[in-house]
C-alpha cells in the first residue's frame, strides 16, 4: 500500500494520519478473539491494571499467528518504509485493553522513552495504532496535539506513579503551550481504522469510564539503520531483533481468519 | 420560559433536555468572571483537588449578586415549576471548576445521595448544568444513561476514596446494564447551553486532560413540597430556606453584566 502525496504532506506538517477502516471486519474479528485469549493468558508480556484487568500485552507477534500476521501487514509496513525509504523493524508490538476504568496515559512522546530508555539515535521510527473495537469520543480516545512532532524532544519527568507503566511525561505549561498551536485532536472510528503517528507526536489519553471496551494494537516501527544502542528494558518490550520486516500478502489475514472460521461481527 | 411539549416528553421518555446558548456571551462573560474571583478566595465554600487546584464552590448565589440572578433566572426555575406544578427552592448551587487533570466524578445518581443524606422525600428536584466554558467531547464532559431514571434509586455504594467528594456510586455491572438498554450520551455545546437532567438520571464525568477549562454551575431545584427533612451535611451544601424562588425578569443578569462592563468573548 502506497500512501498519496497528500497523506504525506499530511504527515509532515500535522505529524499523523487516520486510515479509516483499513482493515475488514473479519480481519479485526480474528484478532480481537486472539486478544482475549492473549489476555486470559499467565505470560509475563501481559500487564495488568491494579485491579488485575488486563492493560497491556507486549510482543504478541512473537507467540501468536494472527499477531504475527499484523505485524508484516503490508498496509501497515509498506507506507513506513516510503516514508524511510529504507526497511523496517518492530521496536515495540503491544495490545493496550483500556477496559472500564483504565487508567490515564499522561502527556508525553513516545520518542523521549525510545531515546533515554533504549538509546535509539533519531526520531525515525513510528506509531501505529489499530482499532480493535470501535473508538468512540467516550471511550478513553488516544488524544493528539498536531504539530507538536515540530519541537523536537521536550524536557520530561519520569512519571512512576500516577500511571501503571512508567512514562517519560510533559509538564501542563508545555502541553498547554503547544495546545494553543496546534489544538486537540481525538480520532475515532470503527474497528480496523488505523492510526500512525510520529514519534515526537505529543499524546494522552484520558480513563475508559463506559463499559464499551477499546482495544487497540500499538505498533512502533522503526528505521533498520536507526536500530535501538542501550539495553535497559526487557526484549519483550524493546526488541533486539533488528532485521528488515518482509511484508506477508495483502490476503494473508484475511486467509487466517477465514481458515479459522471466526464470524465477522 | 415555557418547554414545548415535545421537551416534556423527551425529559419523561430520556430522562434530560439540552438547551444550546441558553444564555448569551455576555451573560456568561459575567458569571466566569465572577466565578474566577470566588475561586481565588478562601471561603469554606470553596472545595479543592489535591492539588490545591479549585474543584467546587458551593452556595455562590448566597453571597455574589451574578450567581443570585442565575439562582433565579426565569430561564432556569420557569420550566421546573412547569414540570413539579409548583415553586421550587434551591437545594443545592455549585460552581464545578474540572480544570487541567480535575479528578473523575464516577457513576452515580444524585437523588441517592438527597434521599439518604438529606432525607428528601421523592426524585422531585431536579439538576441544571450552566456551562460556563465550551464543553467538548475531549475536555470531561458529562455523560449521562439515556432512561436510567427509570429504574428508581438504585443500590449505591458510598465512594470517599476514589473522587475527592463523597458520593454514592453504582458498580460496573449495574452501569453496563442500564447502558445496554439506554446508550451513553456526552452533551456538548458553547458556553450558556444548559443542561437539566432528572434526580435518578445515572451519570458520571471523566477526568479533563487538556488545557481547555470547563468550568460548569449546577443548580439543584426542588419542589417546596418535597423539601429535605435531615440536616446531616453543612447548609450551604443542602439548603433549608425552602421559600419559592421568585424569577426575576428575563433582563436582570443581562443588566447586570452591562453595568458591570464585562466584555463578550
Amino acid at each position: 500500500m502506497k500512501l498519496t502525496p497528500e497523506q504525506i504532506r499530511q504527515f509532515e506538517e500535522e505529524g499523523y494520519f487516520f486510515l479509516p477502516s483499513c482493515f475488514s471486519d473479519e480481519e479485526v474479528a480474528v484478532l480481537r478473539d486472539e486478544a482475549e485469549e492473549i489476555y486470559k493468558s499467565n505470560r509475563p508480556e501481559v500487564w495488568r491494571e491494579k485491579t488485575g484487568a488486563p492493560r497491556t500485552a507486549f510482543a504478541a507477534h512473537t507467540y501468536n499467528e494472527a499477531f504475527r500476521l499484523l505485524g508484516a501487514h503490508p498496509r501497515l509496513v509498506e507506507p513506513l518504509q516510503q516514508i524511510f525509504g529504507e526497511g523496517v523493524y518492530t521496536h515495540q508490538f503491544k495490545i493496550n485493553a483500556k477496559a472500564f476504568e483504565g487508567d490515564v496515559w499522561q502527556w508525553h512522546q513516545d520518542y523521549g522513552t525510545w531515546a533515554r530508555d533504549d538509546g535509539m539515535p533519531e526520531p525515525r521510527a513510528m506509531n501505529i495504532a489499530v482499532f480493535m473495537d470501535e473508538v468512540m469520543a467516550i471511550n478513553g480516545p488516544l488524544m493528539l496535539i498536531p504539530k507538536s512532532h515540530k519541537h523536537g524532544t521536550l524536557a520530561a519527568e519520569h512519571d512512576v506513579t500516577t500511571t501503571s507503566y512508567p512514562l517519560w511525561t510533559l509538564d501542563k505549561e508545555t502541553v498547554t503551550r503547544l495546545a494553543q498551536e496546534g489544538g486537540i485532536v481525538a480520532p475515532t472510528g470503527k474497528p480496523g481504522s488505523v492510526l500512525m503517528f510520529h514519534g515526537n507526536l505529543v499524546h494522552a489519553s484520558p480513563p475508559n469510564i463506559t463499559p464499551y471496551p477499546r482495544k487497540i494494537v500499538y505498533l512502533t516501527l522503526c528505521a533498520v539503520s536507526n536500530h535501538i544502542t542501550k539495553f535497559t528494558r526487557p526484549e519483550w518490550i524493546a526488541h533486539r531483533d533488528f532485521t528488515p520486516i518482509v511484508p506477508v500478502a495483502d490476503d494473508a489475514l484475511l486467509a487466517y481468519a477465514r481458515a479459522h472460521k471466526v464470524a465477522a461481527e
